[in-house]
């Protein structure tokens, strides 16, 4: 990362690190802020970080550098996606940065978020810096001076990423711009794209199964049944439950009945065919003590690793996750408050994407029917609240 | 499209053409050069280009405006996407370009295709300019300094895009740089996104379906069944072919076992769940005449309709496009010669995406077993070899 402060370093860095992890990568986020802080102590006046003061220079470099050698001695022992959350504002540091990743070769890719917007700044400070351990017990207004003191001192020596400095992306305004150079690689361009889509945002994610259906009642999995009369029920309250809350949800859901009924009260959906439940092959329509009797290999094997277990002719999670990914660009795009009605195994997914969960924790996630998931963007992640209706 | 002559802008172009058309929109390309040539006539000296050139001034504008006029009648009539390819170079051309578009409810985004390396730009010339009408009988040597001519007069009034026009996308050094501006929407920001792996390259592409299996020999479709004793000759056949024309081959395939025992012999390959053969849902295993017996409806539903038609519980070709999306991102992003094992139906439509077929036709391209669709690029396409094995 490279930035001033209060630039939204940190939640782009955050925001990258579960969509990489989700995507399978063993991912580290490493905050020089964090080795600053546990080690000189949280309270550092904002001459502190003066790139000219002498005292302390030494020091803040010993701390960017602790945190660097963590993060390659990761990536020998099989890190893949290392993400260095700091300023990062000197040329002469970014050098050592590259330098340091080419002998050790690991592919660089500099992520710089500018805004010159003083309005989004300080709103920034407010909402994500005055709470720091570093201002525990001042005053807002005077943590809030101190803040932009500490600001001005990075921009004293700041440089833009250049064009010499290899891979690189910049996210200007929030987004609004984004100039990207020499990006190469396949996860690095995903990565751009999903970049262009990250803007923070306060409009609540709910994420629910389809209402109760036929299947349901008798334990037979996948299959494409109706709602029961308390599904459909469910179906009523759902729609009361979202129309309390706002007027303009958007509402995504499968392209099976029993979703799209679930959604049907709320008038306009869209039904995507990636929110499909998992496809159990040759098991749909079976319930599990079926699949147990008639082919017990499939089912231990299953049992042993649910996240990788691909049913015969069907589906395993990584599968799934691998057809999800459209969906979670368009979410990180879709601006306005955003119901998807879906399945055990999609919306295990999705929740595990959005609340940061690896993914093989992903099929063990508790979705209950008749349950709406609500998540609340917060500093850095989402506040989860759950309704049984 | 922006750009000075020479630039690749007409090369991006249709690249965007064929992208946003197989994923179904309507879309229609028109180049100025078009214009002028069939109404002024081919042969104008680079001084007829000149921007204070007051006898030909008004003339190039009205082709221009003609060129615009034809795009938004078309818009008027249904269009989706439209590609206005001409060189844009003024800043006061492409304000009248934005404004009509406004007026016509049409969002734009300008592609400005930059590139200041003298050889490339030379190469360009000799490869895609020299052969036009404007220099039929003309040589080589004196065409290739006229064109450079013409490139000087436009560059007397070039005016790269502005931060003011609104959505913007520049593709510097032949996408080595990619600058993006204001770009909103799911379709702009998915072509944002495809401009960024698109870069010229002389590798072929070979499209082959698996060898023969043994569900071909009885008739019946989809299932996973090995390749029968011709089948597995194809696949030492198939090796032979490659190996004969390059020794760096990527190799993709559908994880299915008929199309990885094709490619074994190859070694290293990469199986793709996205180039799975299209699902039969319900149908999956029977001959078509067992599908004729037991469900005539959908039988006829699908000689309707075969492109819309979607098996019961499985895919139409409309979901096959959607899910081979990202196969077409990473085909584009791929610089070497690449072959692809796949089946009758992604293969088709594989190829109806490099061969910028309408959708719809894709169900209805031939693509025989044991039969290698070789794909070499040219100016703006491919040029198409068949070999049977």
């Amino acid at each position: 990362m490279v930035g001033l402060p209060a630039r939204g370093k940190t939640f782009v860095a955050r925001k990258v690190q579960r969509y990489v992890s989700w995507l399978g990568y063993r991912t580290l986020w490493v905050n020089v802020g964090d080795y600053r802080r546990a080690r000189a102590g949280a309270k550092q006046p904002a001459g502190y970080f003066a790139p000219d003061n002498t005292a302390t220079r030494g020091e803040r470099e010993g701390f960017a550098m602790a945190a660097l050698d963590d993060l390659l001695d990761w990536f020998e022992k099989g890190g893949e996606v290392g993400i260095y959350d700091a300023t990062n504002a000197e040329r002469c540091r970014r050098d050592i940065i590259r330098n340091r990743c080419a002998a050790a070769a690991v592919p660089h890719l500099f992520v710089e978020t500018i805004c010159d917007d003083p309005g989004i700044i300080d709103a920034n400070i407010r909402r994500n810096k005055l709470g720091l351990p570093d201002y525990a017990g001042i005053g807002a207004k005077e943590a809030f001076g101190d803040f932009q003191a500490r600001i001005a001192q990075y921009a004293r020596t700041y440089v833009p990423v250049e064009d010499d400095e290899g891979s690189y992306v910049k996210l200007v305004d929030a987004g609004k711009r984004v100039i990207s150079s020499r990006v190469e690689g396949y996860l690095s361009s995903r990565l751009v794209f999903f970049l262009m889509q990250v803007r923070p945002t306060d409009r609540p994610i709910w994420l629910t199964r389809h209402g109760e259906s036929e299947f349901n009642v008798v334990g037979r999995i996948g299959g494409d049944a109706p709602l029961t009369a308390h599904g459909k029920e469910y179906a009523e309250l759902l729609a009361s439950f979202v129309r309390a809350r706002t007027a303009h949800a958007v509402v995504w859901t499968s392209t099976l009945q029993r979703a799209i009924a679930t959604a049907a009260p709320l008038g306009h959906v869209q039904a995507w065919r990636a929110l499909d439940e998992i496809d159990a092959g040759v098991c749909e329509g079976l319930t599990y003590d079926e699949i147990k009797a008639q082919m017990p290999d499939d089912f231990a094997a299953r049992a042993g690793d649910k996240f990788r277990y691909r049913y015969p002719r069907g589906e395993s999670y990584a599968d799934v996750i691998q057809r999800l990914e459209p969906v979670i660009v368009e979410l990180e795009h879709e601006r306005s408050p955003l119901l998807i009605v879906g399945h055990q195994a999609v919306i295990r997914v999705l929740y595990g994407y959005l609340m940061g969960k690896p993914q093989d924790e992903c099929p063990h996630l508790q979705i209950p029917l008749h349950t709406v998931v609500q998540l609340t963007p917060t500093e850095f992640g989402y506040q989860e609240e759950r309704f049984a209706l």
